[in-house]
């Protein structure tokens, strides 16, 4: 077993070249870089790099938890690929590696992130699909692990956060709607005791009562986070005696579905029925066109990730900043609502 | 630090539902799983699970290595969140965790792959977007952890395999196309030196030959796997003085932005351009709807996980059965070509 020294005198090139190499640099030499990589596995480097990593109490890795499941992922949802994008631009600064955390949604998100830490091998997490109330936050903050969360919680353990602005769709979503005239307004409750979803409902509650109109509870429909969720929502809202003249959501996955179900039904977005909804790489194709919200991805992923940094010893100086941010959304008007 | 033993001695409940609640099984009464799950805190049995990895030489964990990049997963592509629900339905009957191993285009796979070995992290991994010729098999095969390829390669180490029929999708598509009169015949390329887009091209071009018809070089498009990638194909078709009469295609994530493209240049498809391409989640809401390859991503991700398994000594017994395959795709018509 070697260290990345001995390698370096082996081959008689500098031990930068040789960390260039080993950690895939674009700048290396191709026939130096085969060299390195040929070398190291005979010299048994591999092993030697996993002892240093132990030695350091460092593993390089980064890990960003997510819910999977064919409710969800199965159905084509792509925003956390996209998020990955933007943090991976960031940690490869500083030969960090992301790995994804899939959580299965039929297990208990608690005991899985226990077995993760128990693991040893994340020197940071980023934690997804926030509840109500988040006990990974104090399984965390107990192992002193430096984490982000992707969304807010009632648990607060002083970590850093970052969370699209539910409450400002919401607010600029009904102050639309309620203008344009409409009285019976639904909305759409993203699944489960998901922290997003109170933040959204609760808001649109409060929004409408400043108007003086009562967000009735038969007007909160439950959809699942994906595009049969939408189409289910869609049959449901097409059933009722008397329907609301306008929808609200922020779950993006649910919007083509949405918009298949109310096709079928006869009820044109728009014109039977007004929708304001979230935009993704899937939603530009729609007819007639989706009014929505809309953000970078990519630009959230290099927040989460630097503000992530900015909790880890080792990288604290080059990232000063907003711990805690609420995330702005842009509404791109179209013929929907 | 204690172990499962000293935690269930501790508890005075049963080894068996201490390790149901550590694992997160449904059929434990809450209250007990919080119990445990505070005895373990409290007794530092998640130090000690660690301790147990080690000497088990087993750390519980399998290991997706996947392509990332904002032209690869930035544009919304989900093939692999689907795949991944399948392979976890598979994992979870033996308390087996998923990571996905996010190596960015931007890098160097073969290194990303020598680091993610040293970290030692995984028991076995699971290979996606192989080349032509492909040194992650020879790397994983040295250091015999046990693996499979989602895709073939010029580069085989006797390791399982499973891939899509690109094959069979060629043969499909121009008999179709040339059944139907069709004689200017354009394909789109997959990206970079992936391995499928020499399967679907070369066998385009013999099945065209049996009909005495060339496939022209000018013909095959170079499309990156995304909406935007579709997008650019389609401007570069239309701005064509004579353009093929048809294309086919086998990466799903470029349909809706091929028909976008298209519809922007006045250019219908199913009318003006005949389309046999590939499904997705995403393609559905299309007008005209897809004539276009479709399989069940989730039942893809239960034979892999399956055959990975019988490759692994633990869990050889359960799992016999092909451990190479082609997936057969089935074609679903619609009104584009």
């Amino acid at each position: 077993m070697k260290g990345i020294r001995q390698l370096a005198d082996h081959l008689d090139i500098s031990i930068g070249t040789v960390s260039r190499a080993l950690n895939g640099k674009a700048d290396v030499n191709p026939q130096t870089r085969q060299r390195v990589l040929e070398a190291a596995e005979k010299l048994g480097y591999v092993a030697n790099q996993s002892g240093r990593s132990l030695r350091k109490g460092s593993t390089g890795v980064i890990g960003f938890m997510m819910q999977t499941g064919p409710e969800i992922t199965g159905q084509g949802d792509s925003f956390f690929m996209s998020v990955f994008d933007g943090v991976q631009t960031v940690l490869a600064r500083h030969d960090l590696d992301l790995v994804a955390l899939l959580c299965s949604s039929s297990e208990d998100p608690d005991a899985y992130l226990q077995r993760t830490v128990a693991r040893g091998f994340a020197d940071a997490i980023i934690l997804s699909a926030t509840r109500r109330n988040d006990a990974r936050f104090e399984l965390l903050d107990r192992h002193k692990i430096p984490f982000i969360s992707l969304g807010r919680s009632l648990t607060d353990v002083g970590q850093p956060w970052i969370d699209l602005d539910f409450e400002g769709m919401a607010e600029i979503a009904m102050e639309r709607l309620v203008l344009a005239g409409h009285k019976d307004i639904g909305v759409i409750w993203p699944h489960g005791d998901l922290n997003l979803g109170h933040l959204f409902v609760e808001r649109c509650r409060s929004v409408l009562g400043t108007h003086g109109i009562r967000l009735r509870e038969e007007n909160i429909f439950r959809g699942k986070p994906s595009e049969a969720g939408g189409y289910a929502v869609a049959k449901e809202i097409a059933a009722r005696p008397s329907r609301p003249s306008a929808i609200a959501l922020v779950n993006e996955t649910l919007v083509t579905g949405l918009y298949k179900g109310l096709e079928e039904a006869g009820i044109t977005p728009g014109k039977d029925i007004a929708i304001v909804g979230r935009h993704s790489p899937h939603t530009q194709f729609l007819s007639p066109t989706l009014t929505g919200f809309n953000l970078s991805l990519h630009d959230l992923g290099i927040a989460l990730a630097e503000t992530l940094l900015s909790e880890m010893p080792a990288y604290r100086q080059a990232y000063e900043g907003l711990r805690r941010r609420v995330w702005p959304m842009m509404l791109i008007e179209g013929a929907s609502g």
